[in-house]
């Protein structure tokens, strides 16, 4: 196998976006596009991968991180430059290179591969990566010859009415031979309108050394989408996901409504999980077989197991393990560890606490900085005071204790196994296994107090 | 009337599902499919309905109860040996037999019975129910002569060039004469490369017999729609979903998006009620008029009356009255009865209770196991306390009661008629009618103590 | 330029959308749907404005108010009827007269110039506002001569075969010479089947007089849509939901799935703003930039500074300052004002209630009828206990007070600058500034009372 390398441009401003985040770092799925074509190209084998920067270099340098190498465009003058910028990395290699653009996030590797082999089928020196366009005004038209190679490329704006009618549209992805490419890329020139140098220039320059110019056409028009505004931003969203949530259900998940889910593209789902409408799952969560999720529950970034249900609910970096029930109305915040048979109930949050098997939280609690311990009950409103205004402290409540109704624990503070707190009560102090702790005021009745007060009036 | 029975094809194991529930019983909206297809041929006067039952057998029998017969196709050889298994119960009968498969949720009893209609307007032994796909690739296509009737199916994968153009598509869904249909089965072999029983080869057998094999074209492609797999799946669900809402769009109800509200088939609405996006309504469900539901409701078999408003909440197997004001963000849960001109406000969860005419439980409380008369305010943080770790005890609130704020009522414990519980109160005794009752303790202030604390530091 | 007036004919029943509300009157995108005509038609520099009412005569004057003036049509007996009594208000004046239906949402003010700009350059006496239908039936189709001027209009049942093949229809808005109507409304006769006048009759009348009757073609057939049942009003309202979200995303907004997400035609948003799905911005609300909203939060009439977020929430008639973080699961209620860098977390509700900078009430609290300083903390649970059974009461909280969990402000009630006040505490009495306040009784822990309980079993 040859050599393979590839470049990524990533300088461009997209003005048309109208952002102060930086064009390819805005994300489609929750990932940032460029992120999504760098994952892509990396499964084809490279050699070396080029992103060109310029506005917001360093933020997509933070990106992308050492999965590429970079180099910087100063100004931005046209594609055919921002290739040029490559020519120290590159242009000494033998082999290929792909010329990819950060703004196409639905690229697929399996794409870029199929172009890969059409150029090395054809002999090309370049492969234009084109598609059938319904409607293709605005594109450049790909003319080909009889023998199936490019004639040329036509811009929209120069084509003659009989062009125009061609569908077959130049998607701005390209397969060079790279000693081709940047022998190419310095008799580029800058004499049109805008000034600038444009990469499919290269491509008539190749050609006219008499070199082959192949062309191969992927049946996915929409994998070619470039996002130049936050409509198209909004398509590829639309893409993309319907591509995730097909990926799910072919492997068993139900989804009720997949335009009203939304799953990240990392994320991992075991069959016969039920996902409702409104579901989110970001990050790199990992969900088990048989769960119940939603209607508009958010899970980002945490590990489910199987056979749980969460409902209306919020869920970040935890983990929660089986048959556990959460919701509707709950929010488990990081670093919690729900285990298995637990419940967590509506309007509970739970925040960097374990709350371990066969526990319920089942209404209106907080339980922050906790540790709770199996087969716990805490009741009603019942309240872990984890902070005293200056510092955060740790509440420990051990197996089978029962806390009843709007009660505080104040942490630091123990209540041991089995022990008992009546409905109502500050706990300040531990409360040993076994024991029964109240802290309330016994009751008054002031019989007709109120007829009273009425006739007073 | 000649007599009519119904195959209903239920046995095969939808290994593309991958899902150890069994294909028929997946559900859409809300219904397992073969309980729609069931429902619709129910309504077609039918002698007998006999389902081939496979792979889990006693749970489809669980689901269809006695609204069917059952046979047991013990091995799976192919859709002319499931209907085979009900040739005991069926080939002694004069009259016509639908066969209609059990993953076909979308078929209309109205379509059924245009299939028959034509069936015997036609004089034929065998109707084909028939669609015009608009990309027919892989469906058998159905070949017709001059004067209309059937010639043959083709399948794809036999199709000549030109038979592949043909869109005119074999449904899967036939009207037989049933002696004509028995008699024939015995006549299918299974000499194919799979070695399977295919009810297909039936027609070309009454054919050649020289009987009329007749076609009736659905202008709904959409009704006929096979599930697969669970793309196939939400495609069936989308379709139910938009016929259920356009129904009820045209019965007077709006949908503000019904794209986004999931009704199921069997909830009832009445007129200016208003959907809000996100809004499901599942079971048996019965809405009034000029109710706001949504968005973002889940309302599960209960039954409201008119003119309530219900927005971000959850309410199931429960009945409220009119005029009743809920959420957002409260959780009706089951065997609770909300009477006219309640108020359920945010963060409150009502569990088995009644509340009765005019009164309020506004704002982050718990009411369960318990009885509210009218005119009773349960102030913000009221708490019935129905569980001492081991038994549920009732809570009796009378009329005109006012609870105050963050009160615990431990039960079993009643608060009599115009009673005042003061805010903060633990309430362990009954309080009697007109009584005002307090369990607090009295406030101690340490004037400049937090000024001296800082000064220690 | 001509004196231009309008007639919006909003007299109509509406029996096919089966309400109680009139029909003109049923919102898309929360604004009536005559309100959207109106406001259309006052960007055209009109001299007049009058709407035909009829049924809902006085709710139809209430919604549009001074906007337009008004003339009754007490009898329904056809679209020219309705025309007729504008008589007086219009016929003695020279110029031009739009007539526009109450019942198509969608039309905007770029049309209706459009429509007044052929009617000027042709000429015409009556310029018919045409579409081009994909499928014409059931409309009128305009019917043109070679010169392009409008032939006449026929019927969609009046059609021959070859007619009702035409794809252009009559959308029912037309621009007239003012004297050219009147004098031909007075011609307009009702020998139909109905008994109707109609107002189509007028342009063969004018056509007969010799004169030019000409047609705009509007590349929009969406935007002539007529909303006559409350499918056609879900449609409206998808159209104008897309219409008004492009418009955002065009403007740097970011909207991860514009299907799901539902904004008023008034809304105001700034720039890299991002919506999450599921969100509702009603009314006139005012965002800024940099915010992140949603999923499922819903804002009415509502103005949000820069860089907040809000998720899972819901905000009506507020002010939220900067950097505020909001939910989820929290509910801001009327008249509240929420400074910057504030926190209001999951199960707190504020009412009526300002929240100064940097103040924090993170848990399942309830602060209504209160001022609450800068860098309070309010612990979980607090609530201020602001109703005592007949009248709302005022807390204020100072300055870096801290209010200990399940804390209850007894109404009218000041906690002083850095008071601190018990976790568990009634707090019935003004704590002064530099206070620690307590109101709650001493832990009792009966050491092995559990066990013994049990043991007595």
């Amino acid at each position: 196998m040859s050599k393979r390398f590839a470049v990524v441009l990533a300088a461009g401003q997209g003005t048309r976006m109208k952002s102060s985040l930086y064009k390819v770092l805005h994300p489609v799925c929750g990932k940032p596009m460029v992120q999504h074509v760098v994952d892509q190209i990396s499964q084809l084998d490279m050699q070396k991968i080029v992103t060109v920067v310029g506005h917001g270099a360093e933020k997509v340098k933070d990106q992308l991180g050492d999965r590429s190498g970079y180099v910087l465009q100063e100004e931005q003058l046209g594609t055919a430059h921002a290739v040029m910028q490559a020519d120290e990395e590159l242009s000494k290699e033998e082999g290929i290179t792909l010329v990819v653009c950060g703004d196409t996030p639905l690229i697929t590797a399996e794409t870029m591969q199929k172009l890969i082999d059409e150029h090395q089928a054809a002999g090309a020196k370049v492969t234009i990566l084109t598609a059938k366009a319904e409607d293709p005004a605005g594109y450049g038209r790909v003319l080909r010859n009889e023998s199936g190679t490019v004639e040329r490329i036509v811009e929209h704006k120069d084509a003659s009415d009989e062009e125009k009618k061609v569908q077959e549209i130049n998607t701005g992805t390209y397969c060079f031979d790279n000693q081709s490419l940047f022998e190419a890329l310095s008799s580029v020139n800058n004499d049109n309108s805008q000034g600038e140098y444009y990469l499919p220039d290269v491509i008539e320059i190749i050609q006219k050394k008499g070199e082959v110019v192949a062309a191969y056409q992927t049946p996915s028009f929409d994998e070619t989408l470039g996002v130049n505004d936050r409509v198209a931003l909004s398509q590829a969203e639309k893409t993309m996901k319907k591509r995730i949530n097909e990926g799910h259900m072919r492997n068993g998940v139900t989804i009720i409504d997949p335009e009203q889910t939304y799953i990240s593209s990392d994320a991992v789902i075991g069959r016969d999980t039920i996902l409702y409408p409104g579901t989110m799952i970001h990050g790199s969560s990992v969900i088990g077989e048989n769960n119940i999720i939603g209607p508009n529950s958010e899970i980002k970034d945490s590990k489910f197991g199987n056979g749980n249900t969460i409902k209306q609910s919020v869920v970040h970096d935890s983990e929660v393990g089986n048959e556990v029930n959460i919701g509707p109305f709950a929010h488990i915040r990081p670093a919690s560890s729900i285990e298995d048979q637990v419940k967590i109930g509506n309007f509970v949050e739970v925040k960097k606490s374990v709350m371990a098997q066969g526990s319920k939280a089942s209404h209106l609690s907080y339980i922050g900085d906790a540790e709770i311990g199996r087969e716990v009950n805490l009741g009603c409103g019942s309240i872990t005071v984890n902070y005293d205004g200056e510092n955060k402290h740790l509440t420990k409540v051990e197996d089978g204790a029962f806390i009843g109704c709007n009660s505080n624990l104040i942490a630091p503070v123990t209540v041991g196994q089995n022990a008992y707190v009546a409905a109502g009560s500050t706990i300040t102090d531990d409360v040993p296994g076994e024991a029964f702790s109240i802290a309330r005021s016994r009751q008054t009745t002031k019989e007709g107090y109120v007829s009273k007060l009425k006739n007073k009036k």
